[in-house]
């Protein structure tokens, strides 16, 4: 029986929701849609290529609504556990689905690990796609925050205690560099996540096999891999990585790297809606926040839902690490198996966050009175007009260098446009 | 849409199967009972024995088949983002369905975390049931293999080379020493998880409230919430927990200690099964250990999902340990949300090892010709007939020990019983 | 050329201080501790008395002053590579010290990992004593301070944001039984912790070798080996656990647990210092909390570094689960290895966190205007007299519970007196 | 008393060993070092160059000698823990010890974070480097294992069974593929770690103040940073990172994705040395692998040091991931703390794996009669020269993929030049 995302509040996993594509039934399909690919390139190879067109009807049949799928997916875990992994079931169920003429090219020449790490990869690029598309959303929004508020006089806060005045833009500029950063590392990571390859022990023999057989001249295993690629849209990488597990170790570092950024700002607000300080408020949406024991909370539950993946992701990365650290022979013996719950709840705190975020910073609200009255009463030595033209001039170097960026390199959308006139303090610089 | 397991192979989630215990709906179901068990608790402080009788249906209602328990999660998991935790939403459907005369005692004192805790418990008791039960199958079989090995001579290795003779029943005994250890552990721990109450801010005001109005003159909250433990069999501890988080700290340094000392025993075991080796065989079952490239492999699954799981676990409850180490005021802001997925996996984890084990235990084939050759051709100057007396007294005392603890502390069935007469090489004793 | 604890303030490695007794001196000199008292069992095992004695001077001679100690373990460390562990070098530069009647006794029998075992043993569980005492230090001050204020209201915030109100003796009743559970735990814990022995490869040959050669009839290895625990006042379990890591797991789940209990405390105490609130202060002290660009700040330096540990923490249990998980054979290959920094670094956070608890705890102060000044300014309808009754029950509760544990299960003293006249708002219970 | 590294064997920290580059007098020294650039920037900005050199001289009398150095760091470390950093004691000594026209200048404007933080980056900085000198000697050498054994048939393994025919070839060239992208991550991110400023809550006041007062019209604070930059031959990012970690963050990344790939290295070797293996053997030298039970014994050290720090690593970077993620304010209240030691531990493990690794695969030896003895014995069925030209085709592949890099991107001197002919089975390709 099936999780339903109880116990991960925002990763919503609705059809259509961020969630979904790192779910079981998304998992379930990239592989079903692996497998396919692969049949087409196998049929096309040996020169069927009406046989190449069946396939998509098969996969239809098993797995076309999501009664079917989740019927499938079901049937699938439950016999998973006879081989350690739920690609051997799905291939007996794709087997018994297609015709006598498909058969022979089902799965053919691969191993079970071609198969869930091709799947794993098309699971989190989508999910990276969609993180990288909300991080640029809040990037957006907490460049304007910074330009908006660069120098707006502000308590600086230090191990808890008031220090000196600084300004909101310079706390949000901080903001901004994490998050440019992390959506940098991410999109780069997830723009070179490669297709899985290399049949039983990597070393390629029963592709190779099939290529021999080739009637064309040329044709050898790695065109029929490159070809995989294609219909894929996933880059070849140097070689296999069964046991090289680079890429998902990569792909982990940027996923808790996001979490760690997106974290920061989830602290600052969080310590900001507090009593006696109320200098941010999150936006405000009909039920959100509601307390099942206080009618008259409001709770901060964005950035409630931020820290918690701040909490949780440095330690899902980690188990991904650990086992690429114990990765054996030509695959591993358990190792392997431990990354995937890891990856799959990683990326779906990743997702949750990256939306929390993005909802949270394009309606973040400011006090400016309370900002204002909290320096004031902390520090009341500063004066009126403190000076806090240092602080609005790191504003300014941050956007600047964050706007020299090539745009491909993650930089958001609001950096690199000329500054708002007239953001508060502007004067001040 | 939901999780099925795909990825947590031998978790087999289907219901009646160990891990359902710990799935989404088993969350649910075990808020439903709290929930219900609290209506009964306070419809009858109140005197109203009728209404009390009511909110079964209600329950029946909502979540009485599988079908109408997906859809329920499903509604309420789309609908827990906006305040952060399912309970919010799951409490708004039970008044929905409720009729007048039960809204008022539906949820009446309680807050979010009282109900989302004590679900938690509930499941991750009866998780550390059906662990303890597999435990001592497990532990009972490998004490049955201490006995029949104890004299038996084997390689000793260390540092991955050959060391010196020993016994194959010395090696089971240390297996025996951590598998018991984590039993007891696992019991105790589990038999005093507690009842998750204290209202709003853990003041038990509300509770307070209701029990004021009481005409019975000598009730006080405590009386209510002792009751409402003893509808779910659960123990009250001395306050509320919501952020002094022993229990399930303690209850997931318990169930990692578990993995481990099952991955020491899957260690062993794939290096024994390995190619040149061969000392050690799983059990055959049909279809077990099939791999989807080679049709002669028989792949040892039951010790690569153990160890999978050894890999994973430390993390899962690092996880929880962070959340710990995080709490604040009187709900934490993040990290009280980031222990559920966590002691929701370890405990997944858990029972998939331990329930591998028993069956891998349960049945593991020791090739004795393999065990004296290997050891006849690393250390050939031993002769014959090693010296393993040391050794063998060693698993006598083990044994010995291990039969000196009261049953109910974990003692497996087979530990204590008289040892079996004419073990191999018990002339060695 | 050493650390000398630069990175972990706090943990002042000063000779007498704290966290001395986890340094690389301490283990040094705890390994030539266990390999001295094994000289001397040996030694009178073998009827030669007058040796046994000769020890202590070639120990004395190595590593009688600080500056020995500090030359020979530079020596041993340089030398560790070449066999992996420290204890190879050791045991040269003991035989090369001893003369010629002692040689043959040291280390006979044994193997590096009995030795290095033992002395992590010895170190932790002095580690473990001292923490014990900064805990009962910080859980009686709590517990003092649970009782004066059990009835004071107080602002309770959930989520960080403004809830109900609760007593301040109702928030310090949540950190004393987080403590208090901690202390038993770690007491229980540390008071079983193990000698190792083993030999080789767990087998005890070496020693049954020298056992079976005695004169006297009935000698057997477990008599040595109970001979040896007696010497270093450790216990003996049931057998080697080289590769069963339950001692060290067990510890590192306390320690952890340890830490995550003060962190509570400090998190709660960083909130309340914060501008703004305002409701504790941390003890003064010359020097304390300076800044080194901020003339006026005192930072919250005490909560600062229990948080700090509470953070890195889990972590470093981790790492000993996971160690304990890959331990295979009759010793591991790189798995051991792993576990010692990781159980020293988190023995050093430990103590470090808990004597700057018990600083803390004892000489905190409560700001009790500001403590009702926020309440009312956040509550203003709960009036001048809020009904705190039943947090103020919870109080009573968690005291009298807490008192009848037995003292010697980490009941700190201060609970389970009579409790103090006149608390705030007793009137109010 | 101080830490020597005894329990981390193959991090030897003799001066001018690898691993001194990170322990504690390396720090101090560090800090010191960025102290004194600063002093000179200072004096210079105010027109006083004659107390510019002054600093070197103060510097030279206080730690110029290692016993110097170490009773200063041990007099800092004693009193880093009442202000919770080692920056505040070492600023104390250093304006005790300069002469009254220095004073005004040491540590003027800046805050103890930008200088713990840049003496964090120029010791991890030097570490990378040294890291990536052995990872390209290692790298060097699996590339020429792998031309060299590009066709030499091999038994693959999969969930350790036996598989189907590999070549040794491929699973070297598996190898090199993840030691090269370790390598290029590390020195990328290594190669961009920047100079930490921004003063008391980063926003550059104290600079500025500074700046401000300078006779030359067109200065301004980033002026001056920069400069400080130039001196420590550090770049300067966007803007202050005290509470945006991404740079440690990356680094703690690309540390702990170095430790994985070494560690499938020695997992590898690992398995091959063992008792019916023997396919491969670590290098000998004199002492190395000896065991201080049984004589005849050679451990293989080398990787069993490189699988230690495999598993330690994955910890290590989550500490630092936490850490991140829990940033907050201008300044933490912990979370910065929590880093330090998980930092310099994580780099001392890199290091001394790197270090390892390196000399173990310079040395390593292949036992080509082995290798085919158990490709024999294990699948007699591939006759005596199996087809394995598709394994050979992937390790050209790879070779020319890796060689295609920048040489500055982390491509090993080995790669990219001329296979070497007449490799074993070169005539399968």
């Amino acid at each position: 029986m099936p999780d339903v995302g109880l116990l991960t509040p925002g990763a919503d996993l609705a059809p259509g929701s961020p969630a979904a594509v790192t779910d079981d039934l998304a998992v379930l399909r990239a592989m079903l849609r692996a497998e396919a690919a692969w049949v087409r390139v196998v049929a096309r190879h040996r020169g069927e290529d009406a046989v190449a067109g069946e396939i998509d009807a098969v996969v239809e049949r098993l797995a076309g609504t999501d009664a079917d799928a989740l019927a499938l997916a079901t049937r699938v875990a439950r016999a998973s556990g006879a081989g350690g992994n739920p690609v051997i079931p799905l291939v007996a169920e794709l087997r018994a689905a297609a015709g006598p003429r498909l058969v022979p090219t089902v799965h053919a020449g691969l191993t079970s690990q071609d198969v869930l790490d091709t799947a794993l990869v098309l699971v989190l690029r989508e999910a990276a796609h969609g993180i990288g598309a909300d991080l640029d959303r809040a990037a957006a929004a907490v460049a304007r925050l910074a330009v908006d508020h660069r120098g707006r006089p502000a308590l600086g806060r230090t191990l808890a205690q008031a220090a000196v005045p600084t300004t909101l833009g310079a706390r949000f500029a901080g903001w901004l560099q994490g998050l440019v950063a992390a959506q940098g590392f991410l999109a780069e990571t997830a723009h070179t996540l490669p297709l899985a390859y290399g049949g039983a022990a990597g070393e390629l023999s029963g592709v190779s096999d099939m290529a021999d057989g080739d009637p064309v001249a040329d044709c050898d295993p790695f065109a029929l891999v490159e070809a995989w690629g294609d219909e894929l849209g996933l880059p070849v990488g140097p070689g296999p990585w069964h046991v090289t597990r680079t890429p998902v170790v990569r792909l982990a570092s940027a996923l808790a790297e996001t979490c760690a950024a997106l974290g920061k700002v989830a602290n600052d607000v969080l310590q900001a809606v507090r009593p006696g300080v109320g200098e941010l408020r999150e936006p405000v949406a009909p039920g959100r926040g509601a307390s099942s024991a206080m009618a008259h909370k409001r709770n901060p539950v964005l950035s409630v839902l931020v820290r918690r993946s701040a909490i949780a992701a440095p330690h899902l990365a980690a188990q991904v690490l650990s086992a690429a650290g114990l990765a054996v022979d030509e695959r591993s013996d358990g190792a392997w198996h431990a990354e995937w719950p890891a990856l799959q709840q990683l990326a779906r705190h990743t997702i949750a966050s990256a939306h929390a975020a993005a909802e949270l910073l394009e309606g973040l609200e400011v006090d400016a009175e309370a900002v204002a009255r909290n320096l004031r009463d902390e520090l009341p030595d500063v004066g009126r007009v403190p000076d806090v033209g240092a602080a609005a001039a790191v504003v300014d170097r941050v956007l600047d260098r964050l706007a020299e960026q090539p745009a491909d390199a993650g930089r958001p959308s609001a950096v690199g446009e000329a500054p708002a006139e007239g953001g508060v303090g502007s004067e001040d610089g």
